[in-house]
């Protein structure tokens, strides 16, 4: 097995820990990176991810990535303080901001609880979900975790912490997506999109 | 449109660099680092995009990657110096030298001829392969640039120039994949393993 000089081998390596990098795709970007990417660039790259790690900031109120103490959203009073909306990730929270729809303030829980690969509830920021809604007056949370086993678990364990406060505790739709053909839907969504069936 | 901080934006922007990366999994990369990758590997990663372009050297003979002037290929004596087999890339010869099978040394192009792309024969080592022929007394130059109409305009190139030359030229075959079924093969493939059919 003819092997790369060691400067590659040592790049195809890191590429390979990022989600769902092989050591085909790894091996791709390495030599890219080696024969294409300018010099400029490249260094560019390498002080970007010194920085990723220095320069970023957990918002103290919902747990977003930000600048500041505070996230832009926890510090826009237009928005309703009194709604949160729960999600497993950061990537999540982005997916629905950019929907541009919600009004309301976010918690990220860092995860969901899953015991294939070991994560526990002292692992996510579940307890200061608890303190919010000990603290605040709030009007609603909405549930937003994953429609897998992890997030539903996540969920109804949430449910049961939260349900003897004076809070309204929602979860998300999940069913059939909109333009989507019922006979590509897995057997999991057409069963979640029956018992969430509605008068019409 | 929520703007991820800057420091995960500029990482989004150089994983964009990466050939076929688009925002998407661009975004996913960079969260990445940023919530799961440590700190170590993070240095790591960072300093081995440095390494990359500073301690790699190009082999002196074939154009392939090496810590040395001549990589370990063109440095054995034990294989046949008379016969070259010519490739794209790097990444070309690496596949083709990992078969285990050819015993001759390699010439590496660095691309190949594109009009689209802009990419000439002076932007190629195609000089270097005709001074290899003038000046060695080869016996054969195997053409295996791409199926593709860059890597045959590159091949038949190569070929008119080095016609006069004592040096017997061959190109690679090119035909249905082993395993492959007739039926997935495209028109292109198929033509191609029509032209090369053999007494069976």
């Amino acid at each position: 097995m003819l092997k790369y000089p060691k400067p590659i081998e040592d790049l195809i390596e890191d590429f390979t820990r990022l989600p769902s990098v092989g050591k085909k795709t790894a091996e791709r970007y390495a030599l890219y990176i080696y024969t294409k990417m300018s010099q400029e660039h490249t260094t560019l790259f390498s002080n970007h991810l010194i920085d990723v790690k220095e320069k970023i900031q957990i918002c103290k109120g919902c747990g977003n990535i930000c600048s500041d103490e505070y996230c832009s959203i926890c510090k826009d009073q237009t928005r309703n303080h009194k709604q949160v909306l729960v999600v497993e990730t950061i990537k999540d929270l982005y997916t629905i901001e950019n929907v541009n729809e919600y009004k309301g303030i976010y918690h990220v829980l860092n995860g969901a609880i899953s015991i294939s690969k070991g994560v526990g509830v002292s692992d996510l920021n579940i307890d200061s979900l608890l303190d919010l809604v000990k603290k605040e007056n709030l009007e609603e949370i909405i549930l937003a975790t994953n429609a897998t086993l992890e997030g539903e678990i996540t969920a109804r364990y949430i449910k049961e912490l939260l349900q003897n406060y004076p809070v309204r505790i929602t979860r998300i739709a999940h069913g059939l997506p909109v333009g989507g053909e019922m006979s590509y839907a897995d057997e999991m969504t057409l069963l979640k999109a029956m018992e969430g069936r509605r008068e019409y």
